[in-house]
């Protein structure tokens, strides 16, 4: 089944997009804060626009969902206020899955509207909001018509788990005792689905135009590296449990496979150098802490516990799948003990998400 | 308070858009369809554009949301058939106030595109959708960024309840015995609202761009002619009754306005005229039955009783305003007594809905 479908089988809920984590979605964009500045700088010494239209693919709909495009229509004012010139009219198109919770996002649109006239001193008539339904593993935007796409925390999403993973038994994701041929499926599936990405985003791009967009990633070149598949084995020690205790069938167990794949940069540039139609302008590695509150203000005591932040986080974003899979039962039940796991290994070794970012421009 | 905040305050329930009866909507949008082909036509006299960009004003979100799109994008592709033509790449943008429910707009969208294909062979990657929250009354689009603007059945709703309303106790609307302040105030906020509407639209809309809209109107030109009141005029008797029985605080009653406005053709032009930028290609009215059913097949024994149907449609567009302004312990007796009331007229005489609807070009 396709993660679009499978994404939407819980509707409403807000759980039904691809990215969720809204505070370590912040965190992310402000670290590539500097590559969209630069993105944007490249884009109008290329050419001029009259009206800048720009995509935010995968803008989920929690509260920070305007996060992303208020800092790129922030980084425009600024990079045109040095050239001398005013803020153009700008479209804004928000993509996510068919099941995201555009209500929501529509429902904040007067909070974006006033955050927006504080950053830039932009009336509500110069910034024109529209959501756009559909994945981004297929065409949402006519021909040459958008100048700048941004998607962070998205594209590590496969379009469908990869076919081929029988053998990835007690596992739920690439892990160092995965099978080559369990590896080399996941890989295939990111190299078509990215490709297919980039294939669409070149159609709808105008020459000159750019992406900058971020994955869930990791520096080494092995796929089944610690720094990206640990969150996930953390969560099969839980779901394995279960199995020995009888709570979990084993067979479900040994077909249930994370649609995800966290690429490389030496992988993100070879799919776009075979694509053919990108130059690459940037390709950089960063991390955050596994937790969003780390070195930040809690909102409550729950939130001091690193364990319960992390446990809410791979909750939110793989709720649904286990749902669609295991059923409802069992979610509580893993999820406080996947929960007790993560706060002992977090108290004990430093984990982090590795993100890979590149910035692109579409070749004349 | 705004009708755009009114209509919005019961979220999520599909009542917070400016249209709602998707079976009369779609018996409109038939009648009118001969003038939207000759709109369309014109269109393709004046220009080609590699993409065409379409909006539908005031969409609403029932199962028929997009039955006038697939009757604007059927229409294209025959008036593009016919001159040797393929259809061009579409961009459709789906409006309505920011409270509609456009997730329910977006899951249907996977049957449009299936209907589209079959009407017109066009595959998904052919037309884009994408939905646009926000009030008519205010720009919606980047300048010059539409070719054809499509609005049924929404602009007969004013932005807000006209100013100097005081002395129309005892109706809710224009009527017969509304004192000429009332009519004069009642006028005044329409030409000031469909000005602003015609200006936005006309800053929206490229040159030689169109626009096919129909209100919710009359021939007379006396504005409170029973042809246009009346609907209102039998739910004031409704609520009287209630008054006369203590059920409801006169002084509320006589605080309670309905927001709409059902312009007369030559009041149409007028405003058309004053703003400038259009050429009127046609100005027609049509008419309906109140009863959406009337020689239709009845999905239940309910809708055989054309009272049913008469109060569900004017429940649907006034029960926010309704419970907004005397809360919602009286719904159910109001619009029991109030199916009850319309029944008994419609069995004694012809009661219909006239449509103004208006086709016009932008100026060069």
């Amino acid at each position: 089944m396709e993660v679009a479908q499978v994404l939407c089988m819980k509707g409403g809920n807000g759980d039904t997009s691809y990215a969720q984590n809204s505070l370590l979605q912040k965190k992310v964009i402000t670290l590539t804060k500097p590559i969209i500045e630069e993105a944007i700088s490249n884009l109008y010494c290329n050419n001029f626009p009259a009206r800048l239209c720009i995509a935010d693919l995968g803008c989920s709909s929690g509260p920070n969902t305007f996060f992303a495009v208020l800092e790129i229509v922030a980084t425009v004012d600024k990079v045109l206020k040095k050239m001398g010139h005013q803020l153009p009219e700008i479209q804004v198109f928000l993509n996510d899955l068919l099941g995201n919770d555009f209500n929501t996002i529509f429902k904040s649109l007067p909070k974006f509207q006033k955050d927006l006239e504080k950053t830039t001193g932009a009336g509500a008539e110069s910034c024109f909001v529209t959501g756009v339904p559909g994945s981004f593993y297929g065409r949402l935007f006519p021909s040459e018509s958008l100048h700048f796409i941004h998607s962070s925390y998205s594209l590590h999403w496969l379009s469908q788990v990869p076919q081929g993973l029988e053998s990835n038994k007690g596992n739920i994701y690439m892990a160092s005792s995965s099978p080559p041929c369990v590896l080399k499926a996941y890989y295939e599936q990111f190299q078509s689905d990215f490709s297919l990405f980039l294939r669409c985003r070149s159609a709808e791009l105008q020459e000159g135009g750019s992406m900058v967009l971020t994955f869930l990633g990791r520096r080494s070149e092995d796929p089944s590296s610690k720094e990206c598949c640990y969150i996930w084995e953390l969560l099969a020690v839980a779901l394995n449990d279960m199995v020995a205790e009888g709570l979990i069938d084993e067979e479900k167990m040994d077909s249930f496979n994370i649609p995800n794949y966290t690429p490389s940069p030496t992988e993100v540039k070879c799919e776009v150098g075979k694509e053919g139609s990108f130059t690459i302008n940037r390709l950089e590695v960063s991390q955050v802490n596994w937790n969003a509150y780390h070195g930040e203000f809690c909102p409550s005591d729950a939130h001091k516990d690193g364990g319960y932040n992390v446990a809410k986080l791979v909750r939110a974003v793989s709720e649904p799948l286990l749902v669609s899979h295991f059923g409802d039962g069992i979610i509580e039940v893993v999820f406080s003990r996947y929960q007790r796991i993560v706060a002992d290994r977090m108290s004990r070794e430093t984990t982090e998400f590795v993100n890979v970012t590149v910035s692109m421009t579409k070749r004349g």
